[in-house]
């Protein structure tokens, strides 16, 4: 198959390339590298050395004979350039990573969220309008997040994208109709992803275009298969306060000796996937597409839920890190449950990695190799959903205590 | 109070500015005055001869002794102007039309498509982004449509925004919630008003804003109280395939002797009200808003519903004029039943001007007056849903008879 990863040059992205190139997949990349400049945005940087997208498909192409292309492209400004692209790849999948992804990254100032929004549902739309234009009927899989229900999911247990509900007609009868389950996201980023879903939905319905979309949990984990080959394919690995997810960072404090931050209570529930999963999740809706005039189909793309305050202890007890409890920097309930369907893949043949002590110990392993690469002036979270959160968040004896730490 | 009016020089937004600034409010109007570039690009004109509206506010000043401003601005891309525009004027209410309306011009080619999505979606963040980061307490009341349920309504009488479901949690038991009701935006242009009100959503949540969302349905008329003032304050009137809505389109063609161009079958149901009901209602709304916290309040702002095929035959016989049946361009049920609640209006006090015929025929009398300004071939609507949808349009005799006429 010829695959289009738009965002192949991101955490996601990079492994995913790598894994369909090597199952013989003729794999094009299209990134603006955004992601990197942010990186200079905000003076950080990926943990692991990360190469250029041109040097990293370099060593690719000298370890295995194949070869990943490369394209610079804006996907949200460049349209296009975008439809040209498209017309000379005639793609027969599109796997669309290239979004501003970071919660906290999107919730900094009116600047980010503006950004975010923009960037986000016009990389989208540009994506599904092209698809149009061009004629070009590949397969979209888009990666979502469970994170658009936020609010709404009231301790239920997390279906694949539809709730059936019984509206009463004008006559008075009940018609059991699916809707696309309904979303209330708890922050900017995520409230694209709900954007998206309904941009899926019209291009699903007005023009039979054939998506799936991917609402994955938290990814953790760095290595797959194919990033072990070569010290110079090694996946990009976020520490910061921005774009850390919650389990790696955890690990990488562990390795650098820094305390656990845990934000509130810790008593949030979180949904976790390992990315050699999420890499195996994606080769298996590739094969598994929705076809022409379905409506959007909807795969939960994860392996187990977790508190963070459990994920906390656990790291603690395999490394002897500190835990601190800090001032919760987002606007969300203190606790939840989370239980979250995930049939679909488990059918198609998923067969989970779940956290075992060996896959953590590698991670800290990784993080340990590197550990002099940390600035450990940008591991705090400093974005906050509100003013009146930022204020207490700065308030915080054991926040500030951290930051000049 | 003092009122902000964005897009308020568009055929909403004028009418409303002006009975806004008789109650003696302070009105600040801001648009980019892309409605009349757009004019332009389709070589179309209003059918009542427009003035600029610095000319309009002139001459209302001069009637009336009342100042109304006007700035030039795009809410989409003049981020930074925006927030210093709103902190010089501290309005007490934004009242923001300031988006692409039509659903045809919205489908007209892929460019149409990517500035519809981008411009209404990066206004209305725009704005909500800036209302917090100016900390300016306003009363948010967007215009938006009943068109976003589209394929979802199923025969129901559409409430007021909300639907209650029950949902199952992981105990067994099953929880009510309110969830926005579900959309099926069956257009692009929708599809945008169905985006603005996830936005909405979020930003009454996260940061307390305070939102009234109307859900209007299709304005006729073309006068108001303040408009038949003086004959440069006229409104705006269309009547060309794009942004021509269809009742007001019936009885233009009725005017110059054109016949009425029925879609399809004419047995879709629409919501109506007409332009001085309109303005009367948002000033409803805007006493009666929503408190910090409290959720998005979501209004009908409709006072009847009619098939398509009986407003023309309606408008047949008032005025003789004949009755052409076309191909519809639209993607959408051949026909379909509508009730829509509009309890809250009424209970604030609104009393329904309906179809009578002498309102019908001061429309009929404006457009002979400016009969001679029309051109008739810009009244066949040519954007089409998808490309099949445009072919079968092309083929159809009577549509071509009606575009070489
Ligand atoms: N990492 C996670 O834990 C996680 C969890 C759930 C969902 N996801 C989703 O998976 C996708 C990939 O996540 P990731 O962690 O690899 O993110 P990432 O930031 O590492 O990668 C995203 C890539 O997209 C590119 N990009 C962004 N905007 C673009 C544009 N306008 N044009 C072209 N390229 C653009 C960036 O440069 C970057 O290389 C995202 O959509 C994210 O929302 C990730
Ligand atoms: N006319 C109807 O029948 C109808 C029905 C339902 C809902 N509505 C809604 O009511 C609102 C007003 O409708 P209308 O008929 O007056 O439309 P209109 O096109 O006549 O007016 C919209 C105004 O907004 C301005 N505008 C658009 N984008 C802008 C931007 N980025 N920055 C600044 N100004 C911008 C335009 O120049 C125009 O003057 C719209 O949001 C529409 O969706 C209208």
């Amino acid at each position: 198959m010829k695959i289009a990863v738009l965002g192949g040059d991101g955490f996601v992205g990079w492994p995913t390339s790598l894994h369909l190139s090597d199952q013989g997949h003729e794999v094009h990349i299209l990134d603006n590298l955004s992601r990197r400049w942010i990186d200079t945005e905000l003076g950080v940087q990926s943990l692991t050395p990360m190469d250029s997208i041109q040097e990293r498909t370099r060593i690719w192409h000298q370890e295995t004979g194949r070869r990943i292309r490369f394209h610079l492209l804006d996907l949200a400004k460049d349209y296009e350039r975008l439809k040209q692209w498209l017309l000379e790849i005639r793609p027969d999948a599109v796997i669309h990573f290239a979004e501003q992804r970071a919660a906290p990254y999107s919730m900094k100032t009116d600047r980010h969220k503006v950004y975010t929004v923009d960037n986000n549902v016009s990389a989208t739309h540009n994506l599904l309008s092209a698809l149009v234009e061009t004629e070009i009927d590949a397969h979209l899989i888009h990666l979502g997040t469970m994170g658009v229900y936020g609010y709404s999911t009231v301790g239920a247990a997390i279906p694949e994208g539809y709730l059936p509900v019984g509206i009463e007609t004008i006559g008075g009868e009940t018609v059991e109709q699916e809707i696309l389950y309904p979303t209330r996201p708890g922050s900017i980023y995520h409230m694209t992803k709900s954007l998206d879903q309904i941009l899926f939905q019209f291009y699903a319905q007005n023009d039979g275009l054939r998506i799936t979309d991917l609402h994955q949990g938290i990814v953790w984990g760095t290595h797959t298969e194919q990033t072990r080959r070569h010290v110079q394919l090694v996946n990009r690995f976020d520490y910061d306060g921005d774009y850390g997810t919650v389990l790696n960072r955890f690990l990488i404090q562990a390795a650098i000796g820094y305390p656990l931050t845990v934000h509130g209570t810790g008593g949030q529930t979180r949904a976790f996937i390992h990315i050699q999963d999420s890499v195996r999740c994606i080769e298996l809706a590739l094969n598994d597409g929705p076809k022409r005039g379905d409506r959007v189909k909807i795969f939960n793309q994860m392996t187990e839920t977790h508190r963070v305050r459990d994920l906390a202890n656990l790291v603690s007890e395999l490394t002897g890190a500190k835990v601190a409890w800090l001032p919760n920097p987002r606007k969300e309930a203190a606790e939840n449950e989370l239980v979250v369907k995930n049939d679909q893949f488990l059918a198609l043949g998923l067969d989970p990695i779940t956290l075992r002590a060996g896959l953590l110990e590698e991670v800290v392993d990784v993080a340990k190799k590197y550990a002099y690469r940390v600035d450990r002036s940008r591991i705090p979270c400093v974005s906050a959903w509100t003013r009146e959160i930022a204020q207490r968040v700065e308030r915080d004896p054991e926040h500030r205590g951290l930051k000049s730490a």
